[in-house]
Parts: structure tokens; sequence; C-alpha cells
């Protein structure tokens, strides 16, 4: 039989190894796995229940606020993706090429999408005509290829899943608007409320932006190790994409006009960031908003009492489902022991363990898995216990992680100090800077750290660009990011 | 103002050109268009409304019967898809190939998954050990990729949008269970049951059947012009993946053995089954199981009672969208005539028309899509009325498909009548064949009509072979197909 704690030795420790202990934990959590295929990840069942579970939830905030799914072609044409110079430029060097279609080489070969603004643009320019058609709000759940150099499981992978929203307005405000709306009530609430992972949001800098935007805001998570890692990005496109694909409208005032565009994405790397923000020594904890599972139940076996055991997780399990995600362990091959290591591990809010004692008292045991408390619940208490105790991790989890954040934002007195705190403690560093794309490029060279983002909260005052020390009243964090 | 009949007159005559109806449907009804790429067509958010639905009673059903969710990668290396022979041959010919990554050469040519065998069974040989890992029930929803020389909208597409299960069993016995399970109690139950479309199952020929599979059973439905449409198929991969992957498990009389897998898979073709099947020369009739919209509701809008009758829609809908899938169609540039016909283009399965009258009288107009029956009903009666109307018409447009269908099998005194009726009736032809593969290729050459499947139900009867007349009890089915 398998003992206690064989499997929890093998995680390197978080501590001293922090970038091991992510990849353990993501393989023997059964998230993820590597692949033959360099770059590119097997997201495993409970890695994708995940998915499906942070999916559901943000699908439903992009359909409340007016958006409907659609689906846009894999496949990106040379000459399309040309069309505008900066997102060529910045995509081209990422892009993997389809050249051969059976044994015929093709005439123009064709990108594997990177992102999709250049196809979509191309099928809006048909469809857009009058003011009547606008706005048009669509997003899709789709695979995404970016031919990565280093690769992380679900952090950087030459293919990843994500959703990408494009929206066509009438006017700049309206898409200023729009971009807005997706970065605070759509995307700040899905991370803050369902992943408990707290933001910064903010502008990010020129050199920052998506290629081909006018600007773009963005949702920046400090994982536990220091780093930062960006959760989202919403990008107010102007009308950049409008001009190179011919995107116009015939307005109310019989005048024709370009549209206004905004694009915006979340992904699979969001997965990642649960595991690097909530998890410890022991495994991964999930937000149970988002756990595949939110109760294991671990029966307590003796020989004598084995019957009477699983007949009552089996009749807990039944009574349970209809309100929760459960699940019984019910392997003989395993220690009970064992097993609380391995749900641990898997990061289970909550669970019940249920021996031929606790039958008769009535009872059973409720552990959670953010604090190891551990609660003897009446059985017909037990649905009321459960339910308050997923709301109270939810929002300790979130508690923990915005504690962690609001303690590791620094402000420094010179640059000295910065490199100093940048490479010992990390976390964020909250400085001046004078808006000079020569210091941004310059503290990046030398510390690794970049301007993660503008915030939109600034101040009255002014002071001193960290790096040339010209007096500016632009306050933006710094960091070193995933 | 938008007059009446403008855009119905646009839709080609169904009884005079299927073929350009059936495109016009699609494109009018806005569930896809074209793109710029050849083969790809782009999902509108109608149709992928549409789309969503079904996955969901789909999705459902898979894992209702214990499947869950996974991603695998979309690139498989052409040394892994070269593996199992047969396979590579099957689908070799309508390979995408990435041979660049950025600016490098790749070493090695990567296909975009045409199927994901080869990448699955790669992973399955390192996660398969022992008979406690045994069995692996896995689904993914994703994109593919064959390279096609003929393509239509939904119907045959470079690139369409599937679900494909994967799954790994101790023993032959219980694969071929999983595999007429998937068949029987998921596909067929989903695609009767929601999609309202009545199908034949049984076996495919060793011609016919899946590249690598041991034996390959088939779904087949009957569209209005005679045709028939492969909506689904479940294969017995018997272990010729496991050998050319090497998948071996302990079991437990401590012996080393190959597993035995199952793959099957069902693609947003069914929509193009949906509207072949049920439409009619007005547009889609959509079933209300999977309708994106259930109920569309018009306002009879004069000047006068403009304000009293908008606001009774709205309230109508607030009431009405708990329970149904509703809109309001409350755009002023159109008559009411022209929604009417715009929404039974969109095969929208009921109609309701408020009008100042109706409020008056404590009454609305519903109308149902697919007989055009006309009812007048009490407000305290609507949900009850609607719940009726909808589990009606899905009844009636299956049991219309059904006896459409039975009444389009056939059976033939010689070979002559076959060439004839497959040529001016078409349907399914119901008759033995002698299992030779050489009169299944020359009925295919001469009338173009293929052996859709060998049909369970057999007879303990006999006959002559339709080609050579050789005496056999094997019952098949032929028919030109999709």
């Amino acid at each position: 039989m398998q003992k206690d704690n064989d499997f929890v030795k093998e995680i390197s420790s978080k501590e001293e190894d922090f970038s091991q202990w992510y990849v353990d934990i993501v393989r023997k959590a059964e998230l993820a796995d590597y692949t033959t295929i360099k770059g590119c990840m097997v997201i495993r069942p409970y890695g994708y229940g995940l998915w499906e579970n942070m999916q559901a939830g943000l699908d439903r905030r992009i359909k409340e606020t007016g958006h409907k799914n659609a689906y846009f072609p894999l496949f990106i044409p040379e000459s399309l993706l040309n069309k505008e110079a900066e997102h060529v430029e910045g995509f081209a060097p990422e892009v993997a090429w389809v050249t051969y279609g059976g044994k015929e080489k093709l005439e123009e070969r064709m990108a594997v999408r990177p992102t999709s603004e250049a196809i979509i643009c191309s099928l809006y320019s048909k469809w857009v005509k009058s003011w009547r058609d606008l706005p048009i709000l669509i997003n899709q759940w789709v695979n995404i290829v970016r031919w990565e150099k280093v690769t992380r499981l679900f952090l950087r992978t030459t293919e990843f899943l994500w959703q990408e929203g494009h929206t066509v307005h009438k006017s700049k405000e309206e898409a200023e608007e729009e971009t807005l709306k997706i970065l605070n009530q759509v995307y700040r609430d899905y991370i803050e409320s369902d992943l408990a992972i707290p933001v910064i949001v903010g502008r990010k800098t020129e050199k920052e932006k998506f290629a081909g935007a006018l600007h773009t805001y963005t949702l920046e998570a400090l994982m536990t190790d220091g780093k930062v890692l960006q959760a989202g990005t919403s990008h107010n496109l102007g009308q950049n994409f409008a001009r190179a694909f011919n995107i116009k409208f015939l307005d109310e005032d019989q005048k024709e006009k370009y549209v206004w565009q905004t694009s915006w994405g979340t992904t699979t790397r969001l997965i990642g960031a649960i595991v690097m923000v909530h998890g410890d020594e022991r495994g991964l904890k999930l937000p149970p908003k988002v756990a595949p599972i939110q109760v294991i139940i671990i029966p307590i076996i003796f020989d004598q009492s084995k019957q009477k055991v699983l007949e009552k997780v089996a009749q807990l399990k039944s009574r349970l489902q209809s309100n929760f995600r459960v699940e019984i362990d019910k392997r003989d091959e395993y220690t009970p022991g064992w097993k609380f290591n391995h749900w641990e591990l898997k990061g289970v809010p909550l669970r019940i363990e249920v021996g031929p004692k606790d039958i008769e008292k009535g009872q059973v045991i409720v552990v959670r898995r953010d604090n190891s408390q551990k609660m003897t619940v009446k059985e017909e208490n037990l649905i009321e216990i459960i339910n308050k105790s997923l709301k109270d991790i939810q929002e300790n989890l979130f508690q923990k992680a915005k504690q962690f954040l609001e303690e590791n934002i620094r402000e420094v007195a010179n640059f000295e100090e910065f490199k100093e705190i940048i490479e010992e403690k990390r976390g964020l560093i909250r400085t001046y800077w004078c808006g000079n794309r020569d210091c941004e490029e310059k503290v990046k060279e030398e510390t690794k750290a970049t301007i993660r983002c503008i915030p939109f909260k600034q101040e009255k005052t002014s002071g001193k660009c960290i790096y040339c020390g010209k007096e500016s009243s632009t306050l933006v964090y710094f960091a070193r990011a995933y």
C-alpha cells in the first residue's frame, strides 16, 4: 500500500527552488504536462476542468455585457497580416507558417494565428456598412500559436488557449468606454472574484503596448516569488486597423467614416497565476469558485466496517452533488494519509473524512485546505457548513494575496535602492518616470525590471524620474515579470 | 423602410437549386460566411450560438457517461503521424504542414492536426502503466484542418470544429462496449433528441472505415435532397495504435499487455445537416432545444401606441427570459412583415406579435415556424403555451424527418432499377451485398453511390448481391453522400 508522504517528498521546495516547485506542482497535480512537441503542452483533465470553470465565469460576464461568441479561421494569409505595419512587425518573428497543403506548395504562405485582428478586420470590412451595423461586439475562444524560444507550462507555450474580444464602434468615446468596461467590469471582476487574485490596473507605456494599438490597458498580478504576471490586456485600437483594412461606415449624417475598434484577451496562463499566487509547499490551493472538485470525501476504511462506511459516503455524495462539485476517493491501494496528501496537492478546498465512529455519532470531519482548520460537523449542518467554508476560503485566499501584494509595493529613494530591491526582494516598485523611452530601456537593461503599468490612480505630487532624475508627475510600477 | 419580401426573394428556390438554396440560407441567416482564405469559413454569432447549444447537449452526455475533457496540441510532428501505417496513408494527402517557426526552418515539419490519434497515443504511452490507470476516458473540443479541394460551408471545409473522444481499455470487450455506447447512448440520443434528425446506425465497410481502425460504426442521416450525410462515427481501434505507439499495461495477472482503444467524433457539419433536414423555401427551421433564439417578440408599432407597446414587450421579455431564450426586434427601420420573414429565415421556432389591440384584450399572437399555426393566447397562459409549443415543434420536426427517411428507403429488383432510383429519386437503397470490395467500388464508379453502412438489424433471409448477383445474407444501405 502506498504510504503517506511518498509523493509530497517529490515536490521541490517552494522556498529553495520556486521554478522547479512550480513545474512539479503543475505536473504532479496533473494540470498539464510536456509533450514531444517543443513548447507545446497537454492540458490534462484536471487542468482542463479548472479551465472550463474559469471559462464559464468569464464567458458569463462577456455575454452579460452584450458580447456574442463566434469563430474565425485559424489561418491568416501573409498579405493580410502585413496590412497593419506595426502589427506585423510585432508578431512576424513568432509566427508559425504553413507552406504546404497535402503535397502542394501554397502560393501564399499562411500564418497560424498569433492573434486574430487581421483576419477579423478583413471580415468586418465586409460586414460594416451603416451606423446601424454598429457596435459589433464579438468574442472567440480559440487556440493561439506563437513560436517561443523559451517556454514554461501555462506561462509561455508555443500553443495556448485564450479568448479574444474584437469590437467595432462608431466613436472614439464609445471605443474607449468599451476598453475600460472590459478591463474593470469584466476582467478585473473575473480575476479578483473568481480566481481570488488581486490586480493592479493601468495603462501600458508606448514601448509595452500591443503592436498596432492606440493604447493598451493591463491587469498585473504579483506572484509569491515577487515577480509580476500580466493577467490580461484590453486594447483601444483607435482607427489604426480601420485604416489598414478599410473599415468604414455611413453615419447618420450621411458621411462616410472610419470605425473605432478594441480588442482584449486573457489566456490559460492565468492557470499558472493561480498556482503561483495561492500554492504552498504542499501543493495547489484552488479557489472554490473554479475548483474542478470542491469537496473530496475520504472514507476511513477498516475491514469490519468497510461496507457501512462505503454506503455512507455514497449517500453523502448523492446528497451533496446537487449543490457542490464533489467526489469520493475509495481506492483501496492507498492509505487515508496518502489520500489526504494527494488531494491537498491537487488543491481541493475541502476534505470530508468519514470513519465508523463518525457514523455512530452522526458526524463527519471537515478539513479546510487553505488553513488546515479541522471541524467536527453534525450531518444535518453539513450543507450549511460547506457553503460557508467555501465562501470563507474564497475570501481568505483573496485577502491573503491582497495583503502580500500590498506588502510588496515599495517606494525607493534612488536608483541604487531600486536595484537592490529588485534584486533581493523583488515585488513592485512605485516610482516616478519622466516618460522617456530611453530611461525605460536603460532600467530594463540594468535590472530586468519593466514598467508594468501607469496606474489610473495618480497623485497631484511630482518627483524625480528614477533613472534620469528629471522632475515628473507620472507614477509607474516597475517589476520583473513573467 | 424595408419592405416585406425583399430578402426572401434573394434566396434561391429549394426545389430548383438545392445547392444554392443551402448556401443562401447559411449566409443570409448569418450562420456562416466565406473568408478570403480558401476553404475556411467564419462561423458568425448566430451560427456559433447554435453550435454552443449543440455543444452543451452533447458535452453533458459525454460527461454523464464518465468522460472528461482535456486539450492536446494542435501540431503533430511528421514522424509521429507516420507511426501507424494505414493512418498516415489515409490522412497525409490532406495535411497542412508547418515548416517555419518565425524565420527558422523547422528540422521536422509538423502537421496541423487532421485528427489527434497520433499525438494522444504518444501521451497515453507515457500515462498508462498499470490496469489501475484504466480506463482512460477523454474527450476534446478543438479545431481540425484537412486540406480539401472542394469545399462547402459547414459540410466540407479546410478547417472545422469538432469533438473527438479517445479512450483506452484493458479488454477487447470493454472497448467494443464503449464504441457502441458512444454510438447509441451518446451520439444517437444527441442527434435524434436535440437536433431532431433521425439516423440509421450500423457498421462501415472495410473500404469506408477510419484509417487505422479495426472497425467503424456510423450514424447516417438523410437530407431533403435525397443525399445522405455521415452525422458521426465511433471507431473501435483495436490494438493497432497500441502496437504502433507501444501503449502497454501491467495487468492484475502481472502480465504486460497492449491496451484496447476507441475514438469517436462529431463536427460542425451537423449544423449543415440541421439546415438541410429541416429547412424550407422560407429558410431555416431550428429545433427548439438548440435554437439560439426560441422566441422572437415583434412589437406592432403605430405612432400613438408606440410607447405602450414597447413597454409591454419589454415586460413580456423579462417575464419569459428565465424560462426561454427570447429576444425583441424593436428596430424601427423595418416593417413587421419584413421582420416576420427575417426571423422565419433565421428559423426561430416561435414568434410573438404584440399590437395595441392585443394589449387591450390581454392577449398576444403566437405563430409557429414549423407549420405556420397561429394562436391567440391569453397572457396568463403564455408560458404554458410556449412550453407546450416548443415541445411540439421539436417532436414535429423529428417526426416529419423520420417520415421522409422511411419513405425514402427503397428496395430494388436489380442493378438497372438501382441506377434509376439513385439518379432520379436518390434516398437510401436497402439491398444485399456479397462483401466483395470490387462490387462496392464498381457500384460507386457507375452510380456515385457508396455503402453508407451495414445496419445492425439484419434479417435471417438472403438475396443476390446487387452488383455481381452472388447469394449473400448481408443487407446494406447504399446512397449518394455529402
